[in-house]
């Protein structure tokens, strides 16, 4: 077992990473000073899988526990679900001591983590994400939020938790596409952040398929460790020091928005935008076009596709969120990379190349 | 004008304190770097007074400027109220940049500042407290919120502002009802941190009435400085140690709760609980009787009510946020002052001792 300590100043929590852990969860909670009873917020898949396991272990070693749960998929992450869960919470007469364990992928992590936040000014928050992509990215950094008026992450706020489990074991469950849609965030912090990590992945990549339990047990303890790290130094996102973790969200959640966030995962999205991001870089020099292939074969050797097809450049540079005013002038901020390990949040670069980039395919 | 710097680590913020700082919120404003267009959420009361004047000095120095109008009163303060607004700031294009003002008392820096928090996970925020209750207290500590389903500030987050300005001027558009329930957490102060303090009230409160401009300055800086202090070593009040700010407030929430709201401004109801407290020091010895009578002198020769009439104690004590399971074993965890400047926090005093003292009268 690994563990994170994630140190926020006056709020400090930690991570654990390691095989089995969801069978111990009675011991990690007993740490706390918690009231012996706790809500489990999970979708009907997650449920399925592990809720009623869960349950009887908190509800074994003394806890009073009730599980609350939702539909599984993304209209789910509403204000009306979350609404509904507080309902449910004030009729179970929870209250500041009593802890919710948010069971699930990064759906649940948003909206269970948006329901603990703002009720009573914040419940105990236990993370166990159930995706590789909640494990390295979505349930770290205490964002949470829900959709609101057709906008993604409309309302929410920063809400840390008291504790994360990553339980490795709970990955065999997933279809070998959420896998991957998960190891392209984990390829974004070799990019951004670590040249030698990158070479591990290159190296070893393909005991991901494998479910190797050493592998698993490294690349999200690393990832971990290295979200952590940036988050610590910039934690309402603010300083631009966290913004170096979009390497490849501006065309990805683009890519998510003008597909209307169906024909992606969200790891997917980001892949094909590391591709076009990468191929930016090179146009600018920043990075040479080996390195840049380096990229796209490690991401494509574990089934990410890398092009946009016949989506329209326009229309997608249209749906990136960038400043109004630096839009207006054709020139935008954007992050690319000087090299493998090596982000760089580079002003001025036109709306024309990005388009011009963005026409073309994705040689391997 | 006095300056009060709020350091909560990672998040730091100024108060500033002095007349006539509406007139000059171009200035301050334009220390930040925000978008050159602000919404100002404020209710209709306020609005009829202050809200054109500030939209006026904001546009004639360059800013776009929105007034959001809410009706007055506490009712106002719901999820509904919240969610209308928040529609209002998506249809004008508020983004992470666009300032809010919360222009007003307890209520709209509670309701704004609510919308500040949640909406894209954040908007800068400037409380304009417009209250002498807002100024000495609520508009400081970061607690923002609604009611909901009938419970007061049942949904709500720690959110700071980016400054807070608070105008001795607008104070002189209070009713004197307002000025003596904003009084009473200023003598709580003194009651609860600071005897030298408490005794320069003693001396000088007849000056509040004159609306005497050093005054108000003295007790409204200094007020803000001894709450700043407070919270920076227990934001989100976990520790225990902003609990000291709730002297007065224990039987005062129950007050408030049990009259609906209705009967009394939030201090007048905290005047009432300081005097049950104090005679519950006293019983215990914690506090003589000389001092008891110097708190009830002070709060009772500012317009404050101290009785609680024919309210039954019983329902009242039912009212009160006690742990459940203390309540159960009938002594519970209580505020109150060992001597003129020093609460405690107690353990152990019995709802029996409580219930006596509230059956009884408060003595002059």
């Amino acid at each position: 077992m690994k563990k994170i300590r994630v140190d926020l100043g006056k709020i400090q929590y930690d991570i654990v990473i390691g095989t089995d852990l969801l069978n111990q969860i009675d011991t990690f909670i007993k740490g706390f000073d918690f009231e012996p009873k706790c809500g489990i917020i999970t979708d009907t898949n997650v449920n399925a899988l592990y809720g009623t396991t869960l349950k009887k272990i908190l509800e074994s070693s003394g806890f009073e526990c009730i599980i609350f749960q939702v539909p599984a998929g993304e209209s789910t992450k509403s204000l009306e679900t979350a609404t509904g869960l507080i309902d449910q919470l004030m009729e179970n007469k929870f209250n500041r001591h009593t802890p919710v364990i948010a069971l699930g992928g990064g759906l649940i992590n948003d909206l269970a983590g948006f329901v603990s936040a703002v009720y009573m000014r914040g419940l105990p928050l236990i993370q166990v994400p159930t995706t590789l992509m909640a494990q390295v990215d979505s349930s770290i950094g205490g964002k949470v939020g829900v959709n609101y008026n057709n906008n993604k992450n409309m309302l929410g706020t920063f809400y840390q938790p008291k504790l994360i489990i990553s339980d490795l074991n709970v990955l065999k469950s997933l279809p070998k596409q959420e896998l991957s849609s998960g190891f392209a965030e984990v390829v974004k912090y070799g990019m951004i952040l670590d040249k030698s990590f990158f070479e591990y992945l290159e190296t070893n990549h393909k005991l991901l398929t494998d479910q190797d339990e050493g592998f698993l047990e490294y690349i999200v303890s690393t990832s971990s460790e290295f979200k952590a790290r940036v988050i610590e130094r910039d934690v309402r996102d603010e300083t631009g020091i966290r913004a170096v973790l979009n390497y490849g969200h501006t065309i990805g959640h683009a890519l998510e928005s003008v597909s209307d966030y169906k024909g992606y995962l969200h790891g997917e999205a980001v892949a094909v935008g590391m591709a076009y991001a990468a191929k930016i870089s090179s146009r600018l020099e920043l990075m040479e076009q080996a390195d840049v292939q380096r990229q796209n074969q490690l991401l494509h050797s574990n089934g990410l596709n890398l092009n946009i097809g016949d989506i329209d450049p326009a229309g997608l540079i249209k749906a990136m969120d960038f400043d109004k005013k630096q839009r207006e002038a054709g020139v935008v901020r954007f992050i690319l990379t000087e090299g493998i390990g090596k982000a760089k949040l580079m002003d001025g670069i036109s709306l024309e190349l990005i388009h011009e980039v963005l026409g073309g395919t994705i040689e391997l």
